[in-house]
């Protein structure tokens, strides 16, 4: 049995919709079909997801609604009609889209998470009614009935564990189930959606939990590649790489699956076939728990950020001071704020963190806390700072691969505020200017790849 | 005015206090002269600081000490006769040695401490008494009278900040004052001494009280070196360094100057001089607050020091978890243990610790308390741990020098287990296996110094 997921783009119309029927009927075992919503028919194109988002907004602000409402349901309707899908089964899809703002919201952030949401649900109905009239045996099943429950937190829920023996009842499915991403229902029954492009988080949940032999993700590009395209053209494929080196690659801006769908992968060992709905035959690139070493190729992948900054601190005899780290980090815990890195000197400290914990205000208030705590001689946040990952299982005990690295940014003469090696031993971590880091990620690449 | 400052070998005999009496008489600003105890006369010789701590133990051991006390009085009298100190001066001194396990001590901490204090204390008393002969207008002065209060830790005591006022009281002395280094009395009267080597810390004690223009160390070397020249043959001498440098290369081993003793220098602005006892016309090692940028020498110093080792840890989805750094740090602070440095990636941490400060049943505790706490997949401590230190005031805003440093390392087929750069400006932190300790502080300079 195989989970086999979707993206918005290999369901944006019928004519990729032909694609994706074609994929689920060549491999018997492909059981359990997780769908995105309707993705963009072309460049310019509006998501689905975009559009129930405007559509909620304009509900909450008792805007007019009707041509949004029209032009989501015109996109369900090219669909269907392009499959010959009886009106009789598109009406209460279309129904369904009408009547959004008329149902009740306990407020506004669910009200928006129902509504995204949708695009999920919607559309896996409509593909079921797809493969039902392609004479497929096929099922649309609800998050609900799957037996996702997951946390109260409307735009970034979590799947709560007691899920999974729930999802396994649906293990060995003769039929073939359509199940929405992206979204599933609290304790309460109230929809919450994963973040973002959480779609690729129910097909690794479902797997999880129905046991599969392989989760297929199926994108529109033929391979993780071990460098961003848009910087280096043409650049190698990664055929195969580890859930490790695929959390250290997302980590820093590889994006095309989900970090957070790695985490059932790992815990239910999971091999992730990535591939391409439009070149199917091609072979992807696989992510698994190990691989075997290949020593002529050290760096898997290298991915660069600039969602990051830095606090740094200054204090004499910092390092002899019991309990100074611990103070700060006490009041990290407090705002419920993660720290990504601490490396520290003998009198100085650099706290790293995911930018997008904090504001503006946020970062006052921890200045203030922190200088009340411990009297640091200097203390302030610094945003210009790019993170920069070299990341391969093959540099495991491999000797030279700093001196590579260092070598190929100083020849482009880009400094380094940062270097963190030593607790993974797959990766290295420089810390850069903004402006380095695209010159930062092609010279990493020309040292290793070419 | 200036506070200077002998180390043992300076004072070992009377053929070496000719070179400290010529050595205080040239410059009429010595007024404050901080004394260890007579060190070692030639390779192979007993310090008398050895010999008290063997009295001490034969003491408590209710062993016979006659030959001990008589081999220290000897030492003593040896220095006194040579400059030909009347009898009934030396009386004294010879009768406190005698007395010493006479006396009544707290329990066998404080009588160790007392035993190794008298090193110090017997030896300004006699280099007093040999000033007095000679013709200079000199004194002793106890400890207790010159204000010094420490904590009360009988063999690691800290000053009492208190302290520095009641000091104040003797600047601009007409006498010389000749100081015992090493040991002061806590707020019972009870003798303390620094850790080992403290003597260095006396005397910037003194200097920050008296806010000397400069505080004069003389020791048996020309210079501090930019490396252990057990290592290097003739390696190149450190004119100037800034506190900042020695902090970070005293951290790593460079023992020269006693790294506490840093602490009152700072505070007081006191620029030190490392000067050679042996051979006074050299310019020495000034260590100040700031110095001017040679931008052709960015490296001032390579150290390496096996004392420490790392406890990795490794737990999936580490760096998600709120509060896990700060439970670590939390158990590490119940057991007063600070740590040196906490590299962590995503789903690794390693923490770098001072190996004095642990033991294998206080390694074990804090392994069962940290799997307590928060269930790493995996724990354990790596004792095959050298710190390599690169530092230099100059390396601030250099672009390259990682890359000739991790050049030359990889190079000599060097593994880096840990990098560390980031917090400080000016130093970067290698972690390698010990036995590649020695050739890589070789290596090093190699490429930064030939």
């Amino acid at each position: 049995m195989k989970v086999i997921k979707f993206g918005g783009s290999s369901l944006a119309s019928s004519h990729q919709l032909e694609k994706v029927l074609a994929i689920v009927r060549a491999d018997a075992r492909r059981k359990y079909v997780v769908v995105s919503a309707p993705g963009k028919r072309f460049s310019g194109d509006t998501k689905v997801t975009d559009l129930l988002i405007q559509y909620a907004r304009q509900t909450i602000h008792r805007q007019d609604t009707t041509t949004t409402a029209q032009t989501i349901i015109e996109r369900y309707a090219e669909i269907g009609h392009g499959f010959n899908v009886a009106d009789e089964q598109l009406e209460p899809i279309f129904k369904t889209i009408r009547d959004l703002p008329k149902q009740a919201y306990a407020d506004n952030t669910y009200l928006m998470a129902a509504f995204k949401a949708h695009g999920e649900r919607l559309n896996a109905q409509l593909v079921a009614a797809v493969f039902q009239q392609s004479g497929l045996n096929a099922r649309y099943l609800d998050p609900r009935d799957a037996g996702m429950v997951v946390t109260d937190v409307p735009d970034d829920a979590q799947i709560i564990a007691s899920s999974y023996p729930q999802i396994e009842r649906w293990a060995n499915s003769d039929q073939i189930l359509v199940i929405p991403g992206f979204f599933a229902y609290n304790r309460n029954g109230q929809i919450c959606t994963f973040s973002r492009g959480g779609s690729d988080i129910t097909g690794a949940i479902i797997a999880r939990g129905v046991h599969a032999e392989r989760y297929e993700n199926f994108t529109d590009v033929d391979a993780i590649y071990a460098v961003n395209p848009s910087l280096v053209p043409q650049p190698a494929a990664i055929p195969e790489m580890t859930f490790r080196e695929m959390r250290e690659l997302s980590y820093a801006g590889f994006s095309v699956f989900h970090d957070e769908a790695l985490i059932p992968a790992i815990q239910g060992d999971i091999t992730v076939n990535v591939k391409n709905t439009n070149h199917p035959e091609a072979p992807g690139t696989l992510i698994k728990s190990s691989r075997e070493p290949n020593l002529n190729a050290p760096v898997t992948g290298i991915a660069s950020s600039s969602s990051f900054c830095a606090l740094y601190l200054r204090k004499y005899l910092l390092n002899k001071e019991v309990g100074l780290g611990r103070k700060i980090l006490t009041i990290l815990e407090t705002h419920h704020i993660s720290y990504e890195h601490m490396p520290s000197g003998i009198d100085d400290l650099t706290i790293i963190f995911d930018e997008h914990q904090l504001t503006p205000e946020l970062e006052q208030t921890l200045v203030q806390e922190i200088s009340a705590a411990i009297h640091p001689d200097e203390i302030h946040f610094n945003h210009d700072y790019s993170i920069l990952m070299l990341v391969g299982e093959n540099m495991r005990n491999r000797v030279g691969i700093m001196s590579r690295a260092a070598g190929a940014l100083a020849a482009q003469n880009i400094k380094l505020i940062m270097v963190n090696q030593g607790a993974s031993e797959i990766s290295i971590m420089f810390g850069i200017h903004d402006q380095d880091a695209d010159r930062a990620v092609v010279a990493l690449y020309n040292e290793f790849f070419k």
